[in-house]
């Protein structure tokens, strides 16, 4: 059985949230909108998980506009400030947004606006003050994400949020990889809008949320029908959101010992490194997701180690799995300072809630067994 | 235990679909864009769902981009050829097209296209003439769906497609209500663009196809991921594809007894309906989906009838789920040239797989009680 440490990809399923979907996969169905009891049954099942979310967020229920996935909320903010303005004027993104924002604001400077990428520290933090300075009269949105989901730092969105306030600017969050993982309130981001998706913290696939303040305007991406107060038109997807709500009731409840269990995997990996010559953890020093660690192995290329790890039963990544077949290192990694070839010769490690400590110690003695062989390969790229 | 008669909304998953999920809801998980043995494993369950769902279309796994519903892709496509034409231009769109068509193209107005609606005859047929007359040198997209989803009436698409390639104009055809219940082709159909969604014939909610045509250019809609060919970004949702991919294999090749099934609960309850004074079922005389039936009780609110059925144990619809809430009749339904008192007292009635023979006596028998009861409580309403 291999070990899966790529947890910022995908996570595991939690038994809980399966079980809570297995209710709506067969025994039970019904479309929410319809007004019988199939329906009615349906649509207060699917609102028993828009609480459970709003809970989680802090938030209320209205707010919480359900969708198909983390890139469908990110795609809809951005759409709704675009034509909310008539695809005019700028927007600012952070460089170490994922791509379902950062493709969407090059998309939309194909259509009249106007966009500034802002690069963090080398420390992979975003320094609040560069947004001030970049705001300008005509900027409609900012978009800042509460952790990354390559090198994992955490950014500072509350000190945005004021500065965008401020400057009356809305600012969109996406927290993809930090909800369920470390405390993700709406009051303390103080974002207009927060991202979600049910994947990255064992729940289901095909579940995400937008959180939409309620005093913040939107316009919906996909229209077509009354669902979610006319903000996201498709017949809901019950059992994937019934899976999200279950999910998002437990990741409450539970998010200091998820946070201990995953810090403590994380920590002792990281300890364990020093067996291994010319390592670079990568902002090690910075406010962090305690799960995820984004590691240069100095002289190795990251993608033939993944792949030696993976025939070693070890499964981690290069970086996003969202960009994977890509030969170039991420435009994030290359913004936060790291050169072409130590962003080529990183790997990521992300845990999860199904990890053990007794996981890491094989990982780390394969690890150290890989990185020796490619590097006793290729010495010369050992320099 | 009530009687299901919605199926138009949506349907049971059967429990070969669900069989097949279960398999990715728990016991295997994976990112389809990881390279590792648990994405790679992802990727290859969604290519064979991809296979099965272009093998009951007749077309190639690599012109079937999944997306999360009918709506998102009937969004997607009309999208599509506003961007390419830049906003600029005219679109024809039948009557009988469901909102995720009907309310796109009318944004699209806002945005600066021009938009042509094409009313049925009053047997619920588009007249392929009609296309022809409306289509304009800057007409850049016709959409007619195969089979409408409230009256259930069966469009020319084939004899439309003809007309829109010798005119050099796209055809989208929303195939949702058809796919999976009558033979549905893309070479018959020959139009560019095919929606279809699984939970309108026993497979999951959150997962849908839209087929292009190898030759069609295609802009996508939600961006920020390589995946589907960078014609659909997201992390695909597995579990709810391979449920996808199940049932369409099995919907492909049980196609036949499926409409014999569903054709002969339709005739039945349609004969028994002689038992009921003053009723009109609509578009009868014309081709139909095999388990759709949509019938005016004279001097009966159909609203009404509705919940009365619904505490009898019977689930039937007004019409449309997508417009459930709305007072108003269906644009469909008065497009047809019925009353706005004729639609307001009609019901729709749709079988699926899971109906038996033995459910529609007791079906109209609750009927007939409920409308007379109905009308005595109003004999001013039945002139």
């Amino acid at each position: 059985m291999a070990t899966y440490l790529d947890n910022n990809a995908t996570t595991p399923l939690d038994p809980r949230a399966r079980e809570a979907m297995l209710e709506w996969l067969g025994r039970r169905h019904g479309n929410p909108s319809s007004a019988h009891r199939f329906g009615q049954d349906a649509r207060e099942a699917v609102e028993v998980a828009r609480a459970e979310v709003a809970t989680l967020l802090g938030g209320r229920p209205e707010e919480v506009v359900f969708m198909g996935s983390g890139t469908e909320a990110n795609n809809a903010v951005l759409w709704s400030a675009a034509r909310r303005y008539g695809f005019s004027g700028h927007l600012v993104i952070s460089a170490l947004e994922h791509p379902s924002i950062r493709v969407v604001a090059e998309d939309l400077v194909e259509l009249g606006m106007e966009l500034t990428v802002l690069a963090p520290s080398v420390e992979g933090v975003l320094d609040p003050a560069a947004v001030g300075a970049a705001i300008r009269p005509d900027t409609r949105l900012v978009c800042l994400m509460s952790a990354n989901n390559e090198v994992g730092t955490l950014q500072p969105v509350a000190e945005v949020a004021t500065i965008c306030r401020r400057r009356r600017v809305a600012l969109h969050c996406d927290a993809a990889q930090a909800a369920g993982k470390v405390p993700t309130s709406v009051e303390t981001l103080e974002a207009d809008t927060v991202t979600l998706a049910a994947h990255k913290f064992h729940g289901p696939l095909g579940a995400a949320a937008l959180w939409i303040g309620s005093d913040t305007e939107f316009r919906a991406h996909i229209l077509g029908g009354g669902q979610e107060r006319r903000r996201r038109a498709s017949t809901e997807n019950v059992a994937a959101l019934v899976g999200f709500g279950e999910i998002a009731m437990w990741a409450g409840r539970e998010l200091e010992e998820r946070q201990e269990h995953l810090r403590s995997l994380r920590d002792r990996f990281e300890q364990s490194l020093g067996q291994i010559d010319d390592v670079r953890i990568h902002c090690q020093g910075s406010p962090r997701l305690p799960h995820t660690s984004h590691v240069a192995f100095m002289g190795v290329e990251g993608e033939a180690l993944t792949i030696r790890l993976d025939l070693a039963g070890f499964a981690v990544s290069t970086g996003s799995a969202c960009a994977s077949g890509a030969v170039e290192p991420s435009p994030a990694l290359l913004a936060l300072g790291l050169s072409p070839e130590e962003a080529l010769a990183s790997v990521r490690i992300s845990f999860g809630m199904a990890n053990t400590l007794d996981e890491v110690e094989p990982f780390v003695a394969a690890l150290s067994q890989e990185v020796g062989a490619l590097r006793r390969l290729a010495p010369s790229l050992e320099t």
